[in-house]
């Protein structure tokens, strides 16, 4: 048999083990020019929870009873498609399944000789996509500006900070335990990081952190955090609104600051960033980033859960910052 | 005696009679290179607002018990300079005077047969300069697309409208009175106009207007009428926040729906916009309003009170509404 997990209700607030349900059908077939995957590894992301919605967004939101999916690698356990041959791993956006059928489309064959099978999850996939070009389409740094990061410790903010110090910033993030904080510092070699849970004024400490200003700021979470570090833009700073982790489970949109001032007394620029709408510049992308991979320039972080049984719980501890940089699931 | 208006206190909220102190001195006379100028129009704009407030912000704050200035057209009744004869016309940031002394610095020459000579603090001036590189260098509303504007029966929103018809654009403005609905519809050939203050479901009005969705919006107001723009914007959407007379006068920073989130699920860009920041462009920009106003594409409203002693006045209506159209004071 074959298991599958469904949407079983949309969310409200939190998502929660009773949102999920798992169910099994026969293995499947294929047919000419199909090919039957077994699923490797399964990427778990905050964005998921959008499309858990049933509001209108940049992708369709999922359907209730019908299984969840997410960018994942598969390998390719039988083939009547040309393009594909058995014992191939490819990556893709696939449905929450052990084994699922497809005609090939969407799909990249990926080459487990260069780095392990789960970076094209991470590092060299979406996430490592979505730190270099949010970055360098949106936030353009030009050597010797200063970035902020928040959510620095997660798989984006993570690699954005060591493309930061790459191009010559100084680089400074924010993240939520002292563990993170650390690791920011001595792993990733941001210039400083800032602990938002135990630091009384926080606005006063990314001052501190970044004596000449903030000219990007790369946002993962919205909320307070990002209040804090509006109020030390510099004129001409750019924001790239990658992500609200601080929201996404609210049930109506939360209030906060209004932002018209300080954009227009500083010049700012805000600009929500998604990494679809960059697939024509993922080749030049994928081959920077493997380039300082390879040059021994960027490295990073995966928690890796295993079984397919966990997906739901590791997509849930998301929300509670259980992992440190990109969370995957190892079936 | 020579009359000159100083800012007595820094307002709290909305400005009123008493930050304003009116005092004279003696006639100026000048010294070799310089010209004595014999002030004629004054403008008032509600981004004073923001430099009678000691913030930090894109231009110096006002000192206290020294002269208010702003964008001024005077004549020039005497020169000890080569570049200035008596009787020229100049246009420049001068001081709340009724004569001053210069060196000619920042000042431009205006040609008074070409357009009246108002027109030079409004439609090819700052005004026209603002609606038109705003919308052109932020907005870039390509033909058939949906521009809306706030503040529309405003000095620049009113510009920002035609420009937006010129280019082939379906325009839609926003203004506080029937009359100026009116107007936006019949004089400056907006497609629809909403009246914010009789209209019950804002939201709905709006997209009633916009059956194609919204893909620029020129910003002056801000606050809630801004909310319920935001929420029928298209994706890629382009925001020039322009001003935000909403909340000049609020003693601390107003609070709203967090934009984030929509800025992210719509790829939407949201950018502080401040002509000062485009001086390059304005010989362009200048050109191209001219040309169009010679060709009866452009037209103007003005509202001009007369009187050396209005100034202040004049500079609280603004924040009444009680301008359509250029404010300005004739002396």
């Amino acid at each position: 048999m074959n298991k599958i997990i469904l949407l079983n209700n949309r969310p409200t607030g939190k998502p929660q083990a009773s949102d999920f349900k798992f169910t099994d059908e026969n293995k499947p077939e294929i047919a000419k020019g199909e090919i039957l995957l077994k699923t490797k590894f399964v990427s778990v992301d905050p964005y998921l929870r959008g499309r858990m919605s049933n509001a209108e967004s940049y992708v369709e939101p999922f359907k209730l009873n019908k299984p969840i999916s997410s960018g994942c690698i598969a390998e390719v356990v039988e083939s009547k498609n040309e393009s594909f041959k058995k014992g191939d791993f490819v990556s893709g956006s696939l449905d929450w399944k052990e084994y699922q059928v497809s005609n090939g489309k969407g799909l990249l064959t990926i080459d487990a000789s260069i780095a392990p099978l789960s970076t094209y999850l991470g590092i060299l996939g979406m996430t490592g996509l979505t730190a270099y070009l949010g970055l360098t389409e949106i936030g353009v740094p030009k050597k010797g500006e200063t970035i902020v990061v928040s959510g620095a410790a997660g798989a984006v903010g993570s690699v954005v900070g060591q493309i930061g110090k790459i191009l010559g910033c100084h680089v400074v993030g924010i993240a939520g335990t002292d563990e993170k904080v650390a690791m920011l510092k001595s792993k990733f070699g941001f210039d400083d990081a800032i602990n938002y849970n135990t630091t009384k004024d926080i606005k006063k400490a990314i001052a501190t952190a970044c004596p000449n200003g903030i000219d990007v700021y790369f946002d993962n979470v919205g909320g307070d955090i990002s209040d804090n570090v509006h109020a030390n833009i510099n004129r001409f700073g750019r924001i790239i609104v990658c992500g609200a982790i601080s929201a996404y489970n609210e049930t109506s949109v939360p209030t906060g600051p209004r932002v018209e001032h300080f954009l227009i007394r500083k010049s700012v620029l805000m600009q929500g960033f998604i990494i679809g709408n960059y697939v024509e510049k993922f080749p030049e992308g994928i081959k920077q980033l493997s380039k300082w991979l390879q040059e021994g320039k960027l490295t990073y972080t995966e928690t890796i859960v295993e079984g397919f049984d966990t997906i739901p719980q590791a997509f849930m501890d998301l929300f509670e910052g259980k992992n440190t940089g990109k969370m995957i699931v190892k079936i």
